[in-house]
């Protein structure tokens, strides 16, 4: 069997986007495979110098948001840097003609441009909301109640959690939204004009997970369940050496399991008949879960994790420590099996960092660097739109186009 | 311009998974068009009564992760079942051949078997951890690190976020690796087995904005921040009539506006010198983030939502307001452009639910509603398997299939 993991190998992805969303989602067509140019301005864009920084100051978060991709700066705020831009989002070809950006305003390309150049453009608008007002991750979150469900229960005020995951899932959903027109575009000839909303993601999943079904039948919103887990059994333990785990029994194999590896079997099987329960149902291991785990804390808050961890993994119950990022960076950088590694990234020097999550025949790849700001502009304009040197160092000389960066010391 | 928003009509895929990573991958597939056959055990899958539950105990859950699939049940954990369960995987045609799934252990199917029946198969299998080991939403952030660093300043442990981010990421990577190994398939004529567990996901995120390269660079993970954003100036604030808005100033601009609208652009020029800042850099802004919100409190506080928001909207403020899910359902099925609506969900009745968020041509689709469990078991296996009535009846007196379910009353 053969196992390419380029998959996308050949596909040539033209990508104007910054912050987490559209990145994101060129990196990942990027990490299976396609050729993503990632264009900026030639100052760089507003994310470049996003924290967190190395110790030098270059940014730790932009190198790993667009790691395998290649860069290229244009003015695409002047008439010719944006004839330049659309001249590249409409490259010619089968696997060309692919624009991915999240430009507002005038500065914007718009479908019907990129229509003039050739029928059948593919171009995925990544947007705050679907109007065109602004928004990121936070502001959408807000606005679709997951800070108001989240947090200890006796927190008076939402509480916003720190992972932006609207960005990651809408550049995942840019992603899935490429490949389909892409495939459409193989059967029909046709082109697409596709548009993304962070609030259209985030209102979707909501939706998905029956969470406005609910709103609307309960007249209200879902009360915070602190660590709880809901509508089934799963919360955090401490153990005795300070540190915590998460456990969780959502189906009657992992609820005896648990039961058996804290030797809690026949104490549960005495209450449920004071409770009026069955344990082995989920809602009732859910109407019960405090007292499920006032039962449960003393036997994690007398063991070690270590000892925790062997005796529930014995049982095979469904657990996983905290940890934080550092351990868990330092743990995954120790495994050669997992697709976390230190690269010699440009700029910065060695960096740990991940490659794509999706394993062709069960194997890692091994992540490629970010370029340096520019570091492709000449090759890129030259190769697909036959610039000469003479032509490229006008356009240099006129602040049109920048780099590749002068070495580093 | 044609405006289909059926991009992968004629695509027919199966999927065997629960819960919501799988489900949510396959469901993003069957609203770009494609034909997705979930396929259960008889008495359905381990998710399927799973809560949020409608008045008659029909889950809203599992309804609102398999809208627009068609459903297939097979005891495939028999000799027989396993056999139907093959031969549709690996149905003929180059549309067809594509399996998603997530099921562990012996019942699963290996690539192997799929690759003994067409040469060129394509299988998603969706796991806990790269080993096999079990793992949630629930274990796998705890283990990457995002609880430790989420929650208020003042709380002692790690703080669960309730949206289960990485399921969901898992789902979408799961979708963009179909069509990625169907794009190869149409290149290569070749197959693909893919894995993706929940862990890599997570490492992959975390990875990718920089906090694996900061934990090892810094010795140790990333302190609590209440509701304030990382490396920027973002936080929440009360206003008047007990409502709450996050407000954010990630760009010179955004600053710009947010000092013009509460009118403190003369107080923070001021401040810059005593503080040797330049709070048009994000870096300054966020190193002074808590004086900033002691500024600017009160002018939040003194207002009401409807003012704030006029004010806020008027200079071009980045904020949204929060909401419980009950105000934002009942906002968006307000709105004739969102794309939540109310369908009429067999087994349910009138459902608030969402469509898929990517709009061809800026149009929203209908969503469509889940089938009921076992409703297209006799169509699917007649149509794809060329079983007979009288197979099939003998298939259903065995227990072997089953569905469709009664009318309802």
């Amino acid at each position: 069997m053969s196992t390419p993991d380029t998959p996308l190998a050949g596909l040539r992805i033209v990508e104007c986007a910054t912050f987490v969303a559209g990145p994101s989602g060129g990196m990942a067509l990027a990490q299976l495979g396609a050729e993503v140019v990632r264009v900026d301005l030639p100052q760089g864009g507003g994310d470049h110098q996003r924290w967190p920084v190395a110790p030098n100051g270059t940014s730790l978060y932009w190198h790993n948001l667009n790691k395998g991709k290649r860069s290229v700066t244009i003015d695409y705020r002047t008439p010719q840097g944006r004839e330049l831009l659309v001249a590249l989002a409409t490259a010619p070809g089968p696997n060309a003609g692919i624009y991915l950006d999240n430009v507002a305003g005038r500065s914007g390309l718009r479908y019907e441009e990129l229509a003039a150049r050739r029928p059948d453009p593919i171009h995925v608008h990544v947007q705050g909301h679907p109007s065109g007002k602004p928004a990121v991750d936070y502001t959408v979150n807000a606005e679709v109640g997951v800070p108001d469900m989240t947090g200890p229960r006796d927190h008076s005020a939402p509480v916003n959690h720190v992972l932006p995951a609207w960005d990651f899932l809408t550049g995942m959903t840019a992603a899935t939204g490429v490949l389909a027109a892409l495939h459409r575009r193989a059967s029909t000839g046709e082109g697409s004009a596709i548009s993304l909303a962070l609030s259209d993601v985030a209102l979707a999943s909501v939706g998905n997970l029956g969470w406005l079904a609910e709103a609307r039948l309960a007249g209200e919103g879902r009360a915070r369940l602190g660590n709880h887990t809901f509508g089934s059994f799963g919360v955090d333990f401490p153990t005795a050496d300070g540190r915590r785990v998460m456990v969780l029994a959502l189906t009657p194999g992992q609820w005896n399991a648990l039961c058996t590896a804290t030797g809690t079997t026949e104490v549960f099987a005495a209450l449920e008949p004071v409770f009026d329960a069955d344990l082995s149902t989920e809602s009732d291991r859910y109407r019960l879960r405090d007292t499920i785990e006032a039962i449960l804390r003393p036997w994690f808050e007398r063991r070690n994790l270590t000892e925790v961890g062997e005796r529930l993994d014995q049982a095979r119950v469904l657990w996983g420590p905290y940890r934080d990022t550092h351990e868990a960076a330092t743990r995954a950088l120790a495994d050669p099996s997992s697709i976390v590694t230190e690269i010699d990234q440009p700029g910065i020097g060695p960096m740990a960092t991940s490659a794509g999550p999706l394993r062709w025949s069960g194997d890692t790849q091994a992540p490629v660097p970010a370029p340096l700001l520019g570091a492709d502009t000449d090759a890129v304009l030259s190769r697909d739109l036959g610039l000469s040197p003479a032509e490229l160092g006008k356009m240099h000389d006129a602040g049109l186009v920048s780099g590749p960066p002068a070495p580093q010391h």
